[in-house]
């Protein structure tokens, strides 16, 4: 049987929610990760030194070994150099929403008034905290991202020495970026390796392939295969792992978000593997990623094996994307 | 109170399916409309002489009373001509679908060959029957529509006495073509007047805006405003009313369509009047059809009145669009 092994992987951007939910679906992502960076849009947002605490803790409560790190992100608002200083040693980065555009962003940012921003990402350069940013205006829902690039460029030329990651990317566009400024990153999900426009409303609609940032064109699905395949080194690997409840997936009106965290590294796998980039996949889901944050995660290593895995129809009432049906790799091992 | 009246009003592209849903929907449609052109992508397809006039008889016995009459259609396939002649006085169009494009449609054309629909479509110029397309191919889903347009224009100047009508148009590229070729006309439904894929997918995801051809960008709105709203001579309404049961469209993989039989001349008035448009209501809904398919319908005079509507939940078990909200116009008296 034909294996894989993967040390130390990170998701670098995991949505982890609170209470029973947290709960439930922490294990799953600690199960198979070293660490993830977790985000901060609870509600109320993880806005203060003391929220950042206690929300690790309680993230670190709820999975059942010390074999995962929560690094923790502060929700985006214009803070004092005097606040980051305090908080500097218990984040790993800041997380910026625009005002209202996805799960719990009500409280991010209304305009892009760099004026209005300066002193904090000053400080932010400063005290080497790098800003992830979840690039979408409010524009029409397929040029959302496309539209972001010239806020991406504003901040990139104003603050050359501040470590901007572009969250989530789905689009050529974001991809094009990369090349062109030293101080922009990305993560990339596994979701938008897999899916465009067509398998949210191609066929039948399908709930559960509806997130935000929408899945693109063809054309998009090729660029962001081509920089996370060859393992570009400044694209990570974040899933952006987002649990709903069934009923507000499969309802009118559904919520965005995919769930993907109890899968994620199988179907990295099989995608690399598929692409014959197997190699290439360790540093995509953690090298590069330590690379980019100069983090230490925790020693894991986690072997896969290339046989059929039936995807649970739901981990604790959540829905996982693929529920049901037969993918390629499974978890054969943590150690 | 401002009223608007409208005389024999026809939705030129209705669904009625069968059974007791026919028997339920089919006298919302009649209520207000004189007539409509009925698509016949049932089970089996309607394609026999003997189907249309049963399934005619059956949409009679559903209305309850002799002010409505059903238009029938046949569904395309390559006929003979002296078929065709046996059926020309008991139909009014023949409508071709793609094969497996839309909703029971996997009867339809596989391959649109020229020289293998000469005969057909040559006959059906002699006989003036139009041909009523569904034009998507089986692309991008953004694309369909537009990658479609060079089969319209092979159509068109291969059978140019064929009037070919370009059903439930969404994009700027098949309103361009209107005036491209002389023997191209088009239906437009209302809610394609209304929506953008951002009232799909771009907040939450709405199943009771998904149908096929999907909603498209902002600018193709405005190009089917700009001749709906003109009542552009070669363009009609029709409205692609689809009704599933609410079990269907509220669950994972939503099937595509949306209900507007009972709020389609509501909402139509609403539109034309918000552009100071209503004086060419008629035309849209009304005359430019009978010029077109050279049809004269039964005597109805509907008079709308502008006043607070809530949209009911459901109509038997079907949800339509904008259910529970409250549109602009109503119904006042039917004569």
């Amino acid at each position: 049987m034909k294996t894989h092994t993967l040390l130390m992987p990170l998701d670098m951007h995991l949505h982890l929610r609170d209470g029973v939910m947290l709960e439930n679906i922490a294990p799953l992502t600690a199960f198979t990760y070293s660490g993830a960076l977790i985000m901060p849009n609870l509600v109320p947002p993880v806005d203060t030194l003391a929220a950042v605490r206690s929300y690790k803790e309680r993230i670190i409560s709820a999975v059942p070994n010390d074999y995962f790190e929560p690094f923790m992100t502060l929700f985006y608002k214009n803070y004092d150099k005097a606040f980051l200083e305090s908080v500097v040693d218990e984040i790993t980065a800041i997380k910026l929403y625009p005002a209202g555009i996805t799960t719990n962003s009500e409280g991010g940012v209304e305009s892009f008034n760099i004026e209005e921003m300066r002193t904090t990402l000053e400080a932010m350069s400063d005290l080497e905290i790098p800003l992830c940013v979840h690039g979408e205006t409010d524009g029409f829902v397929m040029d959302r991202e496309a539209e972001f690039m010239s806020i991406y460029e504003l901040l990139a030329q104003n603050f050359p020495n501040l470590k901007i990651v572009m969250e989530h990317i789905t689009t050529k566009a974001a991809v094009d970026m990369l090349d062109k400024y030293p101080n922009l990153y990305a993560t990339i999900t596994v979701h938008h390796l897999l899916l465009t426009l067509d398998d949210v409303i191609g066929g039948m609609m399908m709930p559960h392939h509806f997130c935000k940032p929408i899945a693109k064109r063809p054309e998009d699905l090729d660029a962001l295969l081509s920089v996370a395949l060859e393992a570009h080194p400044k694209v990570m690997f974040g899933s952006d792992s987002a649990p709903h409840p069934q009923h507000k997936k499969e309802s009118c009106g559904c919520a965005a978000g995919v769930f993907t965290a109890p899968i994620s590294l199988q179907l990295l796998t099989e995608i690399f593997e598929q692409f014959d980039k197997l190699d290439n996949l360790q540093a995509f889901v953690s090298d590069n990623a330590q690379n980019i944050y100069g983090i230490c995660p925790e020693f894991k290593e986690i072997t896969l094996e290339k046989r059929p895995f039936v995807v649970p129809q739901n981990y604790s009432g959540v829905v996982p994307m693929y529920a049901g049906e037969t993918i390629g790799w499974a978890i054969e091992s943590v150690d």
